[in-house]
């Protein structure tokens, strides 16, 4: 194979797709990057055999066929090679390496055989539809930060993305938990998506579509079947495995009857909990919540004895509670509600979960659990 | 006590002198700063036993006095403050807590008794002159990246500062080293400098004290004896004990009769071995630079068998010679030369060590020893 390619259009895909390979692991063709040249353009395919990303680019192609050649490197060397620069990658023959020219640069890598770099095997994908990307990251963002952590509950480790009913409406939901709080954001059922299979997708996956979205403005195709998930971009298309397990019944954790129903400017309550956390250990982050007529008291204490509280008006007419969160978490779901919004907190007592909610934003809601305090 | 200040005026020398306390340490009183608060400025002292910092600023004193809190928890308290706001500290009695407020945020923190506030012995600082803050940090940035982190050489832990004489005229000389390689920079002996010891300072206050100078503009004050070293600037002085060793005789390290003569372009040579060693594996980062009438070759190995070589255009009408350095060495070297100047190497053999100095700043001298490859 030879190619010759701008060095800009050659670092974008190799950014894109480096980023799924691991950086420490066992199997040595999984460090590499396949190239594939025919046609007037490159595709580039990284994947760490639970998810690949393929991104294609227009280059001029001398001559046609494909290698793969060790990813970080590669991307390293496009990163640094001088800019405008036109990149010449030449496999000759069955030498076993890869040459790359650039001006005065000159770099030899060895590769690796093609027929070893793995493919995810092309299951049809039976539901097809399409999410503007604003859509797609509302989804995302809203849920993430609720995704569990712990390994042994892995079918926590993701996000469950499905289709159920809400208001006698069809939606598309996004759960996510960690068993201290979640996050729950619908849509609209986009067109197409009607009879899909209930999925969850894995953290990285998440993480990876994330950063994908942030480059893209269009539209982005989604492709599901039981057991894979394919996110299509103009060039880049990301495969990902599911998460083989059972998301639990998290409807039974959203209580239905809270009545005492708090309104906070949302902006003034991060800035307040951020500063009374500031005296809560590390270990705990526990902040407290003390609400009587229109005034919410926030307060923490330290095992060495330093004290904070802060006042601040909010919208309450329910009898006076008390009730302790973690303040972390109440950071996270605050950081989700819009600037400059006010989040509504629907509680009932200081041992049951609490329902926070975006005033101006009826398509997404979080679940707390509290903290004794 | 009691103070009223500006959170912003509050936050500066808080700033400034928390930067000082060891994030981990046994004991207790050194986690805090030191409060002093009369005729209108508050001190602030934060110690660490080897150095200190004391910063003053303007602030209403309501009622004089002194208090130590935990210096960290006082920083982010002031930070997370709403900017513009007042803040009132207030000491009430013995009570062991000092109060903090602004707005409608209120904090407690228990104090510990000013008394057990360790202070560094005020000895007499037997010289005294004065820098401009661009020569302090040309010493400084010239010499720092060569302190050796080998904690059994502490005598190398820090920067060399002496008086010497070169081309027969009195210099104030800073030299460094960890062995591998050598910076030292020199300059005209400031007036009354005259006579000063020679003193080894250590690492931490030279990380602090080029902190410091990056927010003055002015002229830094610097007093000398023995074992002490003072920083002054404007509102903040800085104290620190000096190394207690005996730096080595490093003149014998620079050779005298290289005569194989290199002039490279040090943007394009920096970006070179940059890319070059991209091929070089993290342990050696060995890069091989072969120079032969006017062309220099870069070129790097790794064990999996990757290549890189890269040829510019330079200055050298001596024998071709092969000689190997760590890329990570000539990089920090590379960054020391004026953008845009010229580097020149001043070579012996591969077995020898190379002297680089700045075409344009005959200030500066950089040994480097070099590597097989």
């Amino acid at each position: 194979m030879k190619i010759t390619i701008d060095r800009a259009a050659l670092l974008k895909p190799l950014a894109h797709v480096q980023s799924v390979v691991e950086r420490r692991n066992t199997i040595p063709i999984l460090a590499n990057v396949l190239l594939q040249a025919k046609e007037g353009r490159v595709s580039l395919t990284a994947t760490d055999m639970d998810m690949d990303v393929v991104e294609s680019v227009a280059c001029s192609v001398d001559q046609p066929g494909s290698a793969t050649v060790p990813a970080l490197t590669l991307y390293e060397i496009a990163r640094k090679l001088q800019d405008g620069s036109e990149v010449e990658l030449t496999v000759a023959g069955d030498s076993g390496r890869m040459a790359i020219r650039a001006g005065r640069s000159n770099f030899s890598l060895p590769t690796l055989p093609v027929e070893e770099f793995p493919a995810l095997s092309g299951d049809e994908l039976t539901t097809n539809f399409v999410l503007s990307a604003a859509d797609a990251k509302t989804l995302i963002d809203r849920t993430r930060f609720a995704i569990s952590t712990e390994e042994t509950r892995y079918y926590l480790n993701g996000i469950y993305l499905h289709e159920t009913q809400a208001n006698g409406m069809a939606v598309l939901r996004a759960v996510a938990t960690d068993g201290h709080r979640l996050a729950r954001v619908q849509m609209p059922l986009p067109e197409g998506a009607s009879g899909m299979p209930s999925v969850i997708v894995p953290r990285k996956a998440v993480t990876e579509i994330r950063k994908l979205i942030d480059e893209t403005d269009g539209d982005v195709q989604i492709g599901l079947s039981e057991n894979k998930l394919r996110f299509a971009f103009a060039d880049t298309v990301m495969t990902t495995k599911l998460i083989d397990g059972t998301f639990p019944d998290y409807e039974r954790v959203i209580p239905a009857g809270n009545d005492k129903i708090m309104r906070v400017d949302c902006r003034s309550f991060k800035k307040a909990v951020d500063r009374v956390a500031t005296i809560s250990t590390e270990k705990s982050r526990s902040v407290k919540l003390a609400v009587n007529n229109g005034t919410l008291t926030l307060s923490a204490n330290s095992p060495d004895n330093a004290q904070a509280t802060e006042e601040m008006d909010v919208e309450y007419g329910a009898a006076a509670m008390e009730i302790g969160f973690n303040s972390r978490y109440l950071l996270d779901i605050a950081d989700q509600v819009d600037d400059g919004g006010k989040a509504v907190f629907q509680m009932a007592d200081a041992a049951s979960p609490t329902i926070v909610t975006d005033e101006a934003d009826d398509g997404a809601l979080y679940v707390l659990m509290p903290m004794r305090v």
